[in-house]
């Protein structure tokens, strides 16, 4: 970033472009006055033209789904900590910073907003997640690498993911300590029968 | 309802519109086309004056919390089975059966739309959402008055509520037998230690 120069008229390089427009669609989505999310607002407020937006990205579904993987890449690190716990954790202790703040919680919204929205797409809403869910992977296939025995990916879905997701979308509070701990213990420590997993 | 008549220009019930509302609200929400969801559109639908609905609800979100509140209602029967197992695994099936409709889908979206959207409404949303958990703090209450030992509420959203919303939101599949089970089985086996609950 250029902190010397003025922002507008100044040629950015695609990063750059990048980078503000994805600081943009935050700074929108955590806005109190709650201003509509379109592309024109988003150009607007990066600084950029609004025809390089609809160029690069197409539509505002594509844009918020790029700006989501990338952030979400930042704030899930996939540093290996040697055992499958660690590792749960590190994803939870993440995920639980990140939904502290607004800007994590705009995140979690932005993910829905970016999704297909009709009642037939529910297929691709479905790829959609998953692909999001590639560092939860990862870890399942170091844990089996090392000879853990990781729990399915469903399992992990439900027990771990899904928590830390309901409580972003709906404005729970997290518990103020151990909630990292507490959902990663219980997911640990289950042992479903045979039959249901 | 009245199928002998033509439904435009017969002069409806209050109960009559609202039921026609609602339903319009569903169908467009189901539509493959994703017509935008908006009051003009929805009175279109269901065959009554736009400012009847703007006067009755004054809003789309007004309307849409009115909507889920009715519709979840009607998912969620309250009979009492006898145990907090019976009645929580009642719960869990009505909301499986739910959530493999479209509709059911749907009308989780329209939950998360119904929501105040800015990053200042997030209390407001934990009390909406918070209100329409209301059949799960009874389930609990009869389960007290029985001297069962409930989980917290917030262990029932964390392993019960939040799978079943994850899913819908995302369009992921439920498994295809033993889901209700699975979820109710796991939460009353969970012994989370002292200090975490």
């Amino acid at each position: 970033m250029t902190p010397n120069q003025p922002t507008a008229r100044i040629r950015k390089s695609p990063e750059q472009v990048r980078t503000a427009v994805h600081q943009a669609v935050i700074d929108l989505l955590c806005d109190p006055e709650g201003e509509d999310l379109n592309i024109p607002a988003i150009a607007q407020r990066a600084g950029v033209n609004h025809t390089s937006v609809y160029r690069r990205w197409g539509s505002l579904d594509t844009l918020l789904a790029d700006m989501v993987t990338t952030r979400l890449e930042r704030v899930s690190p996939l540093n290996d900590t040697g055992t499958l716990r660690g590792d749960l954790l590190a994803w939870a202790q993440a995920s639980a910073a990140s939904i502290r703040t607004p800007e994590g919680r705009a995140l979690v919204r932005a993910v829905i907003l970016s999704m297909p929205n009709s009642a037939q797409a529910q297929d691709e809403r479905a790829q959609h997640f998953r692909r999001r869910m590639d560092s939860i992977e990862q870890i399942r296939q170091r844990a089996t690498a090392r000879g853990e025995n990781p729990p399915p990916f469903e399992q992990i879905l439900d027990q771990l993911i899904a928590p830390f997701y309901l409580r972003a979308i709906f404005g729970i509070d997290l518990p103020a300590t151990g909630y990292p701990e507490l959902l990663v213990d219980r997911l640990l420590s289950t042992t479903d029968g045979p039959a249901t997993t």
